[in-house]
């Protein structure tokens, strides 16, 4: 075993991961840290990474640094990197910026409107009940990927998947942003391109198992 | 002149691309698309980049795709591929990943929290007034850049700069960053270290000469 994954069942960060570890056939050991129960701020945790922040991987190969890689965005680029086949980004230039221009339309312009500290800021400072949260987030995601669709809905660059007819890292970042609406049961309105992707995206093994549910700490379903 | 840039004088991700340009020794016709008056989202603009949001970089070079390179990450990558030297990232695949998890701490975790149309959601729906606005701008650069802070300064791979004693990626993203802090002149507590990396920045010309209040559209000081 090459890897270790210290994750949450339904962080979309270390969703992007999981499904990039699986995409490229590699396997991880993955170690969960209870975010709920505060888990990344322990003394155990912190002494993996001192960051208390998920997710964090371990490159147990042979000679490699004991240092954790963290965040999603850097760790598909290190997979990439490492692992090229199969490739999750294109060849050519303009290609891999456009598809990493799609990702960071989810990982930038998106996700993180939403994750744990920021439903804390606005609930314990600005007063944001349950309602005006789920309601913050549905303006962000509907925000986020309305756009997201406008863009592989018009350029012909985009076919089955994201990008072309393979999947790969622009995909990974969708997945792991409509996720957030299926958890949290959210209603955005109908896109139908990402929706296709989508639906190719969850007959993959390689997605379909790393489904939060699926994931050590996740509640019974 | 190979690329054109659609740009405002102030917005930090478009610095970004300006700092990666000048330090790659490229040059850019620079256009202004003015955000305070919408031009965003006007029909000329609109052509050039559907989805109406700066940096926009256009590829002028023979044979290139005049679609747009947007998102400001997604064209430091761009760059750094096209034009290898001088190196904005390290050559070792766990550097690569350290640097890229630096930018994504200052790109992903904490710049995206505070653009404009955060702004006007936080003060048209959720009744923040001025005062409200700045705590929250100010809250989460103190936890970007806090952590960012505990990073590079427990971390010996960091050292004149943020990765080393090279420039590069990780520093354009802090600037970029710090750059907000000087713009809406926020009082964030002590970072030596930050601090110490970006009184080196600062004193390159390519660092300087993109500063905000120096291009097009800039109130006069």
């Amino acid at each position: 075993m090459n890897f270790e994954l210290y994750s949450f069942w339904r962080t979309s960060a270390t969703f992007r991961v999981r499904v990039a570890l699986n995409l490229k056939g590699l396997q991880a050991v993955e170690h969960d840290v209870d975010l709920v129960a505060g888990q990344q701020r322990s003394a155990d945790f912190l002494a993996i990474n001192p960051m208390g922040a998920i997710p964090a991987l371990i490159d147990k190969r042979p000679g490699q640094s004991p240092a954790p890689l963290t965040q999603s965005t850097a760790i598909l680029e290190f997979l990439e990197e490492a692992y090229p086949a199969p490739a999750l980004l294109p060849v050519d230039l303009h290609e891999r910026a456009r598809v990493r221009s799609l990702c960071a339309m989810l990982t930038a312009d998106t996700h993180p409107l939403m994750p744990p500290r920021v439903k804390k800021y606005l609930t314990s400072v600005s007063g944001f009940d349950e309602a005006a949260w789920r309601a913050w987030q549905t303006h962000w995601l509907t925000t986020g990927l309305t756009a997201f669709e406008q863009r592989i809905s018009t350029d012909r660059a985009s076919a089955d998947y994201c990008h072309g007819s393979q999947v790969g890292m622009a995909d990974i970042c969708l997945a792991s942003v409509v996720m957030i609406a299926r958890v949290f049961k959210l209603d955005l309105p109908a896109m139908p391109t990402v929706d296709a992707v989508m639906q190719r995206c969850d007959q993959l093994p390689a997605f379909a198992r790393a489904a939060p549910h699926l994931q050590q700490g996740a509640p019974k379903l």
